[in-house]
């Protein structure tokens, strides 16, 4: 038998055409239109997964897109990790931007050009082919594997906790791996520590019954405005600090091998501003650029109204005026805890001659971290600096992917995030392409690292 | 020959009738559809001058809708006192809330229905009417006089200023009597001793290039709203002061006599919160509701504007954030050092990372402020008091009305208001109307008041 590498190499050219066949299917979860193509994609990952030998595959009904499931289980006294991914994809307008139709793949210079193609069928597809390498040229899979693959990532997986709550026996692991995901650069690894999470809510504050002339009113009564705009400057310093009361008590602080991860990283404050064409940074005091976006939470006001917004002069005092504020989490901050404290902050705050209505933000995830000695960190350490010939930076995201959290929260197991993205790669924009030079690795970074899982043991 | 009085009162019927023909005219100013109206309605009140004896009268061009002009100057060692009304009106709509149509003047219970029949052409007729009563029965006029209507009122009256200063000659008089304002009730009469001026500005902070994804970027950069937001709330003290360096320099603090000739008005807060649906006054601390809206300027927060505005959640650092501002001034700040003061405040208070446009308001009129005891006042006081059987109150108008201060500006003489609508008259609404009692009323003040400012002597 040949090796687990020597097989994958061997089928490359079979694995490129069907990933080529995956691309074709226009599974566009948000738009109700391509539900079919959703329901087609996941068969046909269904029907992937059992060729490559993965057995107790499933098509699963979530009341929305469904999910598949399949299983390994033949590693008495191993771990078992479940390996995550998704096969729906974002739309693909604007459609006059593409040099090439989005679901008619192409190939070019080592890339394959198509929506989905880096988000998420080239890297979900890596470690089906990888098991199916594994099981071809061993016989056996060092771990026991599950793999659960969704078609409502894109639209931010509405049924997939009720799933997981009511699948928890079915999905019980001790580890994930998520195939969704990325490396820094190509030259370079990187693990992932922790995702923010987040929360908002909507204030509307109601003045007089209608809009009032301001020569007539001016001076004798609140302006809703104004009571909004002292509202909303009570919640942050002057210089960055969030000052609603308790926002801060549960935030992990970073410690300082934390600190030396994040400012090993190149980052140049001068050229991320002139990329956003303002003069300065601001943020919390005492933390770095990386560190604001990563790892401490904010309070962001998104969107203001109120009044008077055309040309010209209308010299009015609005009957009300609105805010729509989200905060951005890090562990252990809870999202509904966070929204409590803000209406009581407002409730604390309420200007003179105005009444307050606060309505929670549908945006609620939990943030996510994960120790970076993690075991399942260590091992995709020394999976990826193996490969790499360098060791990964260890870094964070400041935006929010509740599906880490989720799995902690329903499951108990940390995620790994084990992807092989490029930032380059325009995911969720015209032209979107994956590398093969990422595809093949990926397939075979699986192989090493479910070896590695298996030699830190159950 | 019978009196004035008597004239006056057996030609009422005809009055009646040319007031009807007046206001058939549908001399909306606003629309250019009726600018013909307009014309005509000037040309009405030409001929209606000429036959009532007044001389030189002139419709005269100003770029814009017309003014008409007249004179009556046989009246030696008197003064000189000019007659200021207007004979344009605001559009009717909407329609369909009219009981009759606007310009089919209908009389009811000794009211008139039409548009315009407040404001003003039934108030700047009565003038008219009153020197036609003084010169068929007298022969004369005790004093001299000027007349100057204009078609431009009701759309701020932008060709006036320069009308003034080419025309100050023709205008030049010692004082100006307003037939365009009204009493405070019925029952009782009123002089108006300060009317508000105001000034704008606009606020437009920029941040970065494009918005931003508030889980990529947020904690690290100056967020516009949050920045217009912290400027705006340092305009004002949580109590209701300006914060603005020197907004009050130049303002006329009131006196124990005006503060006692408003404390004398039956303003009843409780009853001005239940017509308003609010709960509570908010204003600068140490002055009444009444002193708050008449006697001290202000700083409002007319619009804002930026970021997500719809249903849901959009988690966006805007790049640019919007207000409108606006202030009602009082004697003797000056429009445009306001200008330069919010301006001032806006760049020494500007928030990191931000840049900020400000723009002047097209909105900018000059306070104005008449002694109370000035003696055109003085006139007016015994002519009302004898009329009424009670003393006039001394009121102010929180709004702005240019006029009077551009009066002062260009010809150097104050305005007395001398007009005879009443506060539920309606005036800009469907179904306005005017009280034929106050159109008699207004054309006997008229006589007793040119002979009282005889008396006063030049």
């Amino acid at each position: 038998m040949p090796t687990p590498e020597a097989y994958l190499e061997a089928h490359q050219p079979r694995f490129l055409d069907e990933l080529l066949d995956f691309l074709r299917i226009p599974s566009v979860s948000s738009l109700s239109a391509h539900s079919a193509d959703v329901q087609r994609a996941g068969e046909w990952v269904a029907e992937r997964m059992r060729s490559a030998g993965i057995e107790e595959v499933k098509v699963l009904p979530t009341g929305g897109h469904p999910v598949v499931y399949g299983e390994w289980l033949h590693a008495p006294d191993q771990p078992t990790v479940l390996i995550y991914g998704h096969f729906d994809v974002q739309p693909a307008d604007p459609l006059g931007e593409w040099k090439h139709p989005p679901f008619e793949p192409v190939v070019e210079q080592g890339r394959v050009y198509a929506r989905g193609a880096s988000d998420d069928k080239g890297n979900m597809l890596a470690p089906i082919v990888a098991v199916e390498g594994l099981l071809q040229s061993t016989g056996s899979i060092p771990v026991n594997v599950k793999f659960l693959f969704e078609g409502q990532e894109e639209i931010g997986s509405p049924q997939l906790p009720d799933f997981m709550e009511t699948h928890a026996d079915l999905l019980a692991c001790d580890l994930v791996l998520s195939a969704d995901g990325g490396q820094w650069s190509e030259g370079r690894p990187c693990i992932l520590v922790s995702l923010r999470g987040g929360c908002g809510i909507q204030i509307d504050l109601k003045g007089p019954d209608h809009d009032l002339h301001s020569g007539l009113h001016g001076g004798a009564i609140q302006n809703p405005i104004h009571g909004l705009v002292r509202l909303l400057d009570s919640m942050r310093s002057p210089d960055g600090r969030i000052l609603v009361n308790g926002f801060y008590d549960d935030v992990a602080e970073l410690s300082d091998v934390d600190r030396a991860q994040i400012a090993a990283l190149a980052h140049d404050d001068t050229a991320y501003l002139d990329r956003l064409g303002i003069d300065a940074v601001f943020g919390e005091p005492g933390y770095s650029t990386l560190e604001r976006q990563w790892a401490r939470p904010t309070l962001e006001l998104n969107g203001i109204w109120s009044g008077f917004q055309g040309e010209g002069t209308k010299t009015v005092i609005p009957e009300a005026a609105h805010a729509k504020i989200t905060c951005r989490l890090v562990a252990h901050q809870e999202p509904d805890r966070i929204v409590e404290l803000l209406t009581a902050h407002v409730k604390e705050n309420m200007p003179e001659g105005v009444k307050a209505t606060i309505t929670p933000a549908g945006f609620s995830a939990k943030p996510y971290l994960i120790p970076h000695d993690h075991p399942g960190n260590q091992a995709a350490h020394a999976v990826l600096e193996k490969m790499y010939g360098k060791p990964p930076h260890y870094v964070r995201m400041g935006g929010s992917i509740p599906i880490c959290a989720l799995f902690l929260e329903h499951l108990g197991a940390h995620t790994v995030s084990f992807g092989f993205g490029l930032h380059d790669e325009r995911i969720h924009a015209p032209n979107e392409f994956f590398r093969l030079d990422s595809f093949e690795r990926g397939q075979r970074a699986y192989c090493e690292l479910l070896a590695q899982l298996a030699r830190l043991g159950a």
